[in-house]
């Protein structure tokens, strides 16, 4: 039992109290959680700026992949969430959901790396929660974070926004995320290692924007569970247009392409987590790409394919043989606990 | 299967789009998630305020009890913690985590409790996130709700705030909420039926901070898992100092204490979800008391103690025979999952 999770780290009492202090307390440290209140009271953003406010569950299984674990993915997923919209990241919240006899040392290696992560990307967790689960009625540890970052006047990034003649961009090479799990999941062993592209990418995203006049950038979506292929469905739908890509020019590292061969899988439906795609007017294609280029993140960004007048609203894919086909919604085999 | 979650649900394809699009955005309704995105847009607070953001995780066992369910209970939690700050809650976002196989007819109960919470609190769940573990991995539904609110310039509320005369009040009688689920979940049947408080509180908290001058209500809290004693111990640390309650002065519904007395429980270390306990300056606490009275929410505010110096930051109460008794932390067997 020592070293556990145990019911009483849920009940409200000084246990609780005790695990909040010296594992979430002290690995997050900053002067609004260390406020110690109901909530965090917080500097509002600048005059003028919107709120944008993004959530997400964190379920990953296996906790540990290659590149990363479900702390640093948590916060990355957020920031990237509202990065999309365009808006600078300020706080989070983190609600952790612990499962009885979860191995506290795995429990603080999972919160040092959040606290990492949030620390690298400038976005403190001013608030959180704890809760405690059965032994059967959890799967270690879950972790919801929500953001809230600052929209400034004026900037409206949707995926409704996409029309015909702008231009599709990807900010690198895509499936290395969901191969990492899967991999780590199946103790698949491929000759080179692959690794989570796990990243947060509101650097990225502000240098993009920076690079072009306000407006030119339609959209920013973070292509996760469902992959590039459904997350240009998504738009498409949104938009009611449809999309034609070219399929040599969707970049995919080699190793990635190998383990999609053997597993089966497509690597237009595998998930990313520091991946962005980008709708963007055709006069601005070039200056977005040389800023995504610019960028540690964006070194393999590419031009992907063309938004065009569709009123069936497909998403269709000009092949490396040189004939089309439709990219149709994720179906077929799911992959669950991705993200 | 037909009717039940299945992991396509979550694994970010067309199934779980439908799902979003028939249960949770028809539910929540309203401008800011109708957007669609990664996030949601969203106007700031009024000049000159704060942000105060806060997070709970729900993961009540059962999902359905006497006055309340996890849905309703997801918007309370976290209407009051952001209330208990002194701000006024705007958003929430709400990261559902499902169980494979768990009732589609049960989720959409669940929810449509939530939305008719949020509407009825006028706090719009303005964004959301759903994701499925396998079955004997989760335990039906967890939801974690983010609450955003905006404190107006000069507010500030907090449990270090607690000063020897002030004066401790509770908003009406305690442990409703923690005797009604655990009667449900043990199958128990009383002769009064004993119904959750759960309730959004940020009407009352209005009510009674415009009744007094600003700064005379110290500190807000809302005492959830650990009942009143465990919340009046977190203030007494934080604050450092020493707590004197009258036993007599604490409001009880008979019907509680007679459960309580079955059960073996304190009602003193019993969950609540509908009420506050207040630390006011002791000119202000007929002003308080009139304003909490005032609402339907307070009708049985009660003043129940004093702050006193006491550097051993004690909670010690009078009891009804005329001792005296330290009230400590909540230990020995815990109440888990109440929340
Ligand atoms: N995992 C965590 N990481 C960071 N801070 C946390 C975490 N869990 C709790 N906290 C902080 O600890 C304090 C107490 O949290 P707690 O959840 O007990 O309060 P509450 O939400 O008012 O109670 P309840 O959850 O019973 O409604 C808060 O300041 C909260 O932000
Ligand atoms: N339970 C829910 N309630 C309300 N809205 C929801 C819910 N789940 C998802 N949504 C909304 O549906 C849209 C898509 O959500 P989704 O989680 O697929 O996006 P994402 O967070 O970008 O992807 P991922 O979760 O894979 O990172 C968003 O606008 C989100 O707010
Ligand atoms: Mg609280
Ligand atoms: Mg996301
Ligand atoms: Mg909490
Ligand atoms: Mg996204
Ligand atoms: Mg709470
Ligand atoms: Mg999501």
């Amino acid at each position: 039992r020592q070293g556990c999770v145990d019911m009483n780290h849920g009940a409200g009492g000084r246990a609780g109290m005790q695990l909040i202090e010296e594992v979430f307390a002290r690995a997050f440290d900053n002067e609004f959680l260390r406020q110690g209140d109901d909530g965090a009271a917080l500097p509002a953003p600048p005059p003028g700026h919107r709120l944008v406010m993004a959530t997400d569950g964190h379920v990953i299984s296996p906790l540990f992949f290659p590149g990363g674990d479900i702390g640093a993915l948590s916060v990355h997923g957020t920031v990237n969430d509202v990065a999309m919209m365009g808006a600078q990241p300020l706080y989070l919240s983190a609600s952790f959901i612990l499962e009885e006899g979860f191995a506290l040392a795995d429990l603080k290696r999972v919160v040092d790396s959040m606290a990492a992560a949030a620390r690298q990307a400038g976005v403190p967790v001013v608030t959180g929660d704890t809760k405690v689960v059965e032994r059967g009625k959890g799967d270690g540890v879950f972790i919801a974070t929500t953001g809230v970052g600052a929209l400034p006047p004026g900037r409206r990034l949707s995926g409704a926004l996409a029309r015909p003649g702008d231009v599709v961009i990807v900010s690198g090479t895509i499936g290395e995320h969901g191969v990492a799990v899967l991999s780590q999941r199946e103790s698949l062993e491929f000759e080179t290692a692959i690794v989570s592209d796990t990243a947060a990418l509101h650097g990225l995203v502000a240098d993009l924007l920076a690079a072009v006049p306000e407006g030119a950038v339609r959209c920013l979506r973070d292509p996760t569970r469902g992959g590039l292929g459904t997350t240009l469905n998504e738009i498409a739908r949104q938009s009611g247009v449809g999309l034609l890509l070219d399929e040599a020019a969707i970049p995919v590292l080699p190793q990635v392409d190998a383990a999609c061969e053997l597993l089966g899988l497509d690597p237009l439906y595998i998930a990313n987590e520091g991946k962005l795609v980008a709708i963007v007017a055709p006069e601005v294609a070039e200056a977005a790409l040389a800023a995504l280029h610019a960028h540690p993140l964006g070194q393999r960004a590419a031009r992907i394919g063309v938004v065009q007048a569709d009123d069936h609203r497909f998403v269709q894919m000009t092949t490396r043989f040189g004939g089309r086909r439709v990219v149709d919604w994720l179906s077929g085999e799911p992959l669950p606990r991705i993200c």
